[in-house]
């Protein structure tokens, strides 16, 4: 007996077929559809996916001739008698309930679009399902007024505000933070933020909206917005109503607790997917970690338990990518302020190379972040955003983290190297060799947030550009010393310094130069691009 | 001191000189630059690159200002005096010779193109440096005839028959294998092939070229081809003459032999590129890898081995891949063919997903390979070839395996997903489930090259694809049960059997069905697309 046939649900339900042609499965579903692409609703809103049809990976009659399985629609799960192993349904076609009796029950109920409890909120809409999707697409049609706001400027809220603007709509995202996109840091996110601005989208953090009225929402700073159309995309929690209900334990922050075999603190029952609590893979702590990776491979290892084979979840890194206007974005692992917060002495190094060769036509330009443990060289996480390429680097350090390789094993990882893929040092060997000299004590750098104190504390800061670089706009206070002069005038080099170029490779070779000549000197990390947000 | 001054030769000097300022650091090249982009070379024949200058990285002068290197050029060495320490030095400019001493040397001369012993070999154009871009750009331009012939298969020979194209040449590759880029398996290759073809190359597999007349080529089969150019693709050999004459110890298959610190025989000279041998990853044989990777790797590594750092080379893995009018293809690791020789027990795994989630536009097609160590669950290697997102699954295997990351556990990996970039489980999820699958004994296969053989024992063959993809075509001999019919049509189905469907999973369900009857089932591995090489 399965409540919920999307992601975890579903995956369940075909492998514990894989695994036995006997078996009695029954899926549960509230909703009008199961086995949809949740993730490609914002598309279908803005028209890039035209075809309906294709978000429906499945129907119950495909299902059923494929698989065998039972699936009902419109039939939600109200409650669970766990002693007398029975689940109560609610028709919701026509009403009527039913009991169905089970062996083994697995929970993957999702979660809920969060709506913040301000007047107007009836109007926000939300997007989850197949029914979400047809009431914004209407929305979406019908608005005559062409403004709207996203309230939330999470990877859904994102995409989005890009669907939006493709339909013609004036767009303003309004954060609660002072950044989008939570799972990147604040400097990473800016360039998603600038992205948006430069395709017309407005954003507004560090606010959020109060009060919504028939056209426009009221923000916590007094002002007002148009708003012909309100979404809420300010994140998810777990469905947990229907587990908490039946005395299941739940996790600190919401979310059904569940075992490394996906089992709850009841052994009959199994949950998976947005609605548990996962591990965290550096920490081990509770996570709330709604992605559907996870879901879909947690799906079939409850399926595999069932059968009573042998499979266990791993935890989790929390692998993330969101594409904006061309641009793509992506995370792993720990950001650089989750691992301060969490107390973690940490190495943190910032490049912004080409996706490619440079010689060879269309390269595009990454940045990228690297989040290292200090004390055991250990990748804490890795951040991305740029050109195209960056999914690919970020899936080669989740990889490598799950590997054990360390930061500076990074240099020696093979990748593959042609002149339009890639180059003969990947940006990832070359965040390696950036950690090995951190490491090693070759270089020390500075991050952009820390610069303005050793400033005021009145340390050198000097420019290693050339001089039209420095002209065409730099950091205040610095002098200008480019890198190729720098040995013919190390007399103008005060004994503690800080140099800095566009993005940090020809500071680099500034500090070591500087550094054998017996001075204390500190490399701007990232460069003028970083401190700049460029 | 340094011989060689472009990937190897060049990184070590740089290096060095960050770690020593007071380096004295002479580099001696032999052609007329330094630090080019060899990799480019076959794109400014075609005009990709349009721009010479970009090919060139860096000067002697630009080496001098940043680095204080001592960077001399047209400069061949001519021997090596291991007693005395020192070399002699030709001056290719003015035909003068003198002496350098040295206190460490490094020999990074790379490799040369091998000219097969023919008649009419002095026609035949290489392409390794700039000075052989300029003739056979040249050699382009002028010939009127516009009838090429490539004599090899591999990279560079299939790099250029796409620039040739490019150029408006009738093009024709003669490769004397059976199949083109040796790093493929023969299936893998034949995409390689069909894409060649597609736009117009020739392609001659299994015969070579015997002579080379004046506007054409005879060939192994006595047949002759118009040739107005003619191009030695066919390898390259290490650069080894001058180690050889100074008596350093080479490898079995030629190469300079060095140790893990990428020293030779003699403690004061050290080698790195495509001069020297490297360790296979996999079975630490002798091998020779000549990919930019490693020698720009290699060379760092003996800058700091000389500083007196710890710093040893790992073994390679090889990976490389190559663009061919759109399709990539890519390769990390060993193939099957050469794990079949070597004698392991693998199990082989071939899919063709799509490159990102089918239901967002534009997913292109891919066809990814596993070969899996059947005792130990170890990736022996991985190969690709399709749409964009080959490069990015081969560096994420190439990374597991430098992880030591099963093939099941390929599974577990957190790769990003959104529908842009990828699917829920990526295709590289998914070959870790199938590696699950076969490790665990829920499903047998069989290869493409092993059906014929059963089929003569006279095994059933069942198409379990829709009656209306298996009247479009398929394997001789087999009938047709869908999948969806296949519980309802059980006596139809032999004891012994083999299924098959279009890309491997439909027979996957349908053998999964079968074996919990209690027949004897084996799918064939990647379906239909694999056996008829689609
Ligand atoms: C707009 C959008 C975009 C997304 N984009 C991405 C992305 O790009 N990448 C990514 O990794 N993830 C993305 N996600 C998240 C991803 O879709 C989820 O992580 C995944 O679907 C979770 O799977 P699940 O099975 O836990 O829940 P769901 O897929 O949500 O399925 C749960 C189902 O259970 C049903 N249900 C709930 N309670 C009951 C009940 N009591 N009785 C019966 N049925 C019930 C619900 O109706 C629902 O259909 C996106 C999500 C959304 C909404
Ligand atoms: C056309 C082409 C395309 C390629 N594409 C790729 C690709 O896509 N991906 C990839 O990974 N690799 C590619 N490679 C291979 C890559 O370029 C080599 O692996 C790499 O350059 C090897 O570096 P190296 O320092 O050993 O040798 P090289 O870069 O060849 O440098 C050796 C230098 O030493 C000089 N020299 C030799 N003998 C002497 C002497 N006695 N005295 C003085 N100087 C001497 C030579 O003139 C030469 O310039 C390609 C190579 C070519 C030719
Ligand atoms: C559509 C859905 C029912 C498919 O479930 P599924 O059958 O488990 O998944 P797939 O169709 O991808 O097939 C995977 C199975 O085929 C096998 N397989 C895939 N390709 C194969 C091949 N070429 N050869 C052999 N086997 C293959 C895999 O091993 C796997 O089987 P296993 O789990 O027994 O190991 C389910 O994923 C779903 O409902 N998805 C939609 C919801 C969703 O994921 N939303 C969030 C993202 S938008
Ligand atoms: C051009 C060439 C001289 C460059 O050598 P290089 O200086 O070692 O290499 P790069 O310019 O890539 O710089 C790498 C260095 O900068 C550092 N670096 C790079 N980006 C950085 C950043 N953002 N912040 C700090 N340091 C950075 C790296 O750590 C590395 O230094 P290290 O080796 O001391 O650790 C050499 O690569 C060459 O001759 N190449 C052409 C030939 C070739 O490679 N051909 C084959 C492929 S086509």
């Amino acid at each position: 007996m399965i409540v919920g046939g999307v992601a975890g649900g579903m995956s369940a339900a075909t492998r514990l077929r894989r695994l036995d042609e006997s078996a009695e499965i029954v899926v549960l579903e509230r909703s009008g559809h199961v086995s949809f692409a949740n993730c490609g609703l914002p598309y279908y809103v803005g028209g890039v996916i035209t075809d309906r049809q294709a978000l429906l990976l499945q129907t119950p009659a495909s299902l059923k001739a494929r698989f065998g399985l039972d699936v009902r629609v419109n039939s939600e799960v109200v409650a669970i008698d766990r002693a007398g192993k029975t689940v109560t349904v609610a028709n919701l076609a026509d009403g009527s309930r039913y009991t169905e009796s089970y062996d083994a029950l697995i929970l993957a109920p999702g979660a809920a679009p969060f709506v913040p409890p301000i007047p107007g909120a009836e109007r926000a809409l939300t997007l989850r399902n197949i029914a979400d999707v047809d009431a914004m697409a209407a929305a979406v049609a019908d608005r005559p007024d062409r403004a709207a706001v996203i309230m939330g400027g999470g990877f859904i809220g994102v995409e989005l505000a890009e669907n939006l603007i493709h339909k013609g709509f004036e767009v303003t995202i309004v954060e609660l933070a002072e950044q989008l996109l939570a799972p990147l840091d604040v400097e990473m996110a800016a360039l998603v933020e600038k992205k948006l601005i430069a395709n017309g989208v407005r954003v507004v953090t560090g606010a959020s909206v109060t009060a919504i009225a028939e056209d426009s929402v009221t923000l916590s700073d007094g002002s007002t917005l148009a708003a012909g159309l309100v979404i809420a995309a300010i994140g998810v929690r777990p469905e947990t109503t229907l587990a908490e209900a039946a005395g299941l334990e739940l996790g600190e922050r919401g979310g059904i607790l569940v075992d490394e075999h996906q089992r709850t603190s009841d052994p009959a029952v199994f949950a998976v997917g947005d609605a548990v609590v996962k591990r965290d893979v550096i920490s081990g702590a509770q996570a709330l970690v709604p992605l559907a990776g996870p879901a879909n491979r947690h799906g079939r290892l409850v399926a595999d338990v069932i059968a009573g084979r042998a499979a266990s979840a791993k935890p989790v890194l929390g692998t993330a990518v969101v594409g904006v206007f061309g641009l793509t974005a992506a995370a792993t692992g720990w950001t650089e302020k989750r691992a301060r917060a969490a107390g973690r002495a940490i190495r943190v190094i910032h490049t912004h190379p080409a996706n490619h060769a440079g010689y060879y036509p269309g390269a595009e330009g990454l940045s990228l972040k690297l989040v290292v443990d200090a004390e055991t060289d250990a990748v804490l996480g890795a951040q991305g955003a740029g050109g195209s390429g960056v999914d690919k680097r970020i899936d080669v350090i989740a990889t490598a983290i799950r590997g054990g390789i360390t930061a500076s094993e990074l240099a020696d990882l093979e990748l593959s190297y042609a002149p339009q893929f890639g180059s003969a040092k990947d940006p990832v060997n070359m965040l390696g060799y950036i950690a090995e000299n951190l490491r090693d004590g070759l270089t020390d750098t500075i991050q952009w947030h820390e610069l303005d104190a050793e400033l005021a504390r009145g340390v050198q800061l000097i420019d290693v550009r050339t001089p039209s670089e420095y002209a065409a706009g730099g950091i205040p206070g610095a002098i200008n010393i480019p890198v190729d002069d720098l040995r013919d005038r190390l007399d103008e080099v005060a004994d503690d310094v800080i140099v800095h170029c566009q993005v940090g490779l020809r500071g680099y070779l500034a500090a070591r130069t500087l550094a054998q000549s017996g001075r204390r000197v500190r490399n701007l990390d990232g460069g003028y691009r970083t401190w700049a947000r460029l």
